[in-house]
């Protein structure tokens, strides 16, 4: 069905780009989300730049950082994304009682959007002070 | 447009509520949220009991939980909720830095959520461990 | 900004189609909508013939079809529709106790929609009878 | 894959939640969902509680609001809430012929609710009054 | 699972639209959607009705038409619309190449939607003439 | 309410990337999009160089890739991104007829992407060549 582009049969731009996966992460496998991209080396190549820089510790951790993109995964209901950021998150050492914490606040907080929507509440002044 | 309760027109079930959000969270106003959802008791009521229970403290820190729901309201385009979490958030910490990178990994996310999609991605057996 | 084409300047296909709309909702007045599709009036009288069919009175009555379009816009955030088919449900007969429960299990079904995508549930073999 | 809690190995807690989820509707099973979310019983007993009050019959009655939540589930695409409403909907007495309207419905509203943003649709000031 | 009417087993009226869908495309077969949809033959026939003129040449060609249908569908997470229509486009002449920057635009407009929301960016009036 | 960094104000780094923005698309102006995004000018960077590669002439002309995020921001209800995006199609020589055909498939696409998910259609082996 999808046509992945495995290491073995990988042109040198995209083995590069593979190498640098793993040397990043130290870990000796490529997930098929790559080998999807790699169909198309420069978005492969353009898209592992965004993901090194913005994953990359900062002013969050990489495990808030994983939690956030799991987030975003459930409410768009991406099911590739979901199990790959949600064992990504567990890498990173979250446990199951966080897993089930951050669950909760993505249901409750997809359900108060839409009563906040259906309400049409308005903002409140102090929340725009900045 | 939309009917707010305000504090001084609060019946007894609404006004016992209003005074639990203010304890809780140690502020001496409601925001405009609760006023909307007021118009029906027992959703306030029942809401509230979810807010309290779900962002307390736990496995997670209430800034992180904060930041989540700002990651859910983004990807919903919220703007009430955007409003509100992010002022939430920066009430419990978060700094200029801090919030760009919260943006920069929903933003990433929400990319790669339909880039795994369209390429129709398999789920690696590893991710499947749990 | 956008541009809606009044009933005195609409050209005679655009006419007829308002003078439908008035008619076959006993009203004397075009909401915007219409006015907006108006610049296209191939889209005009399509849509048009879309609603008039799918929310005509049939297995299910037009306050249950009003609401359940409510559902669905609460659930897109689409500000104008969500307007109108509030405004519509209540011409219909829908009561504030009436609105309040749609928005509750429009609220509550986003949360599980969630959850269920987080944890991944497998579905019932019981569910997949027809 | 996901971890269910089966009936079997559920301890006290879960057990008195799966006992009252089959006494609410009188059933002798438990789908999965429910589950699903007894792996963090905190979760399973909330939304319980959120589901057995929103859901029971009120001002709406109970196919309604089954139809409301296949609606946003639709709108959503989450397939486990899909199947397990659509069976709740028939099970209180959908017919054929209704869940084919209502699914009209559900198209025609994500239809046009991209077309009042594309279009950018002022909201008519009668839409307003409440 | 989903009842299909197959072309041995549809009544004339679903027949009349089978007919047509393969008059129209040059083709002799018909895809899944319509054998799921002739469940419901008024449904069937308004469907193909409006996809038979919306996607009929125009302004627009039909291999632009198909590819905006991919974007809608990737960000809605449709699988079978994906496939559909990524298989419409592919026939239309759609090259690996521009199935990737297909995606590459995809991909990116809904990351920068979601900056845009969430730094909350005010519309510049030049944005508005029209 | 948002902070804008208006060009006078902006660091050398921010200041540069305006300069190439401009450059590029051979205009005077920076939009409010970027002026929001330089409150983190790595995010600036990083975004405009995303946009510079996905948006230049390849494989898509301009144009269509301007229709595609059309599509994507009025089925996520960005209103920025519709407002900035439908512009910049209208720059690069969208006609009023192919806005209204660009709107129409939209539309429709988000309505049979709800009929294919709500009546659960298996896809067709014959679009699962490649």
């Amino acid at each position: 069905m999808t046509r992945l582009i495995e290491e073995s049969d990988a042109p040198p731009e995209v083995k590069a780009v593979y190498d640098d996966i793993k040397a990043t992460r130290q870990t000796d496998w490529v997930n098929n989300f790559w080998k999807a991209l790699a169909r198309h080396p420069a978005t492969l190549k353009r898209i592992w730049s965004n993901i090194k820089e913005v994953m990359a510790p900062g002013a969050l951790d990489p495990l808030t950082k994983e939690m956030i993109y799991v987030a975003v995964s459930i409410t768009n209901n991406c099911s590739y994304c979901i199990a790959s950021h949600s064992a990504g998150a567990r890498a990173k050492g979250m446990t199951d009682a966080q897993y089930a914490e951050l669950l909760a606040v993505i249901g409750l907080a997809n359900e108060t959007n839409r009563l906040a929507n259906g309400y049409n509440v308005p903002i409140d002044p102090k929340f725009l002070a900045d």
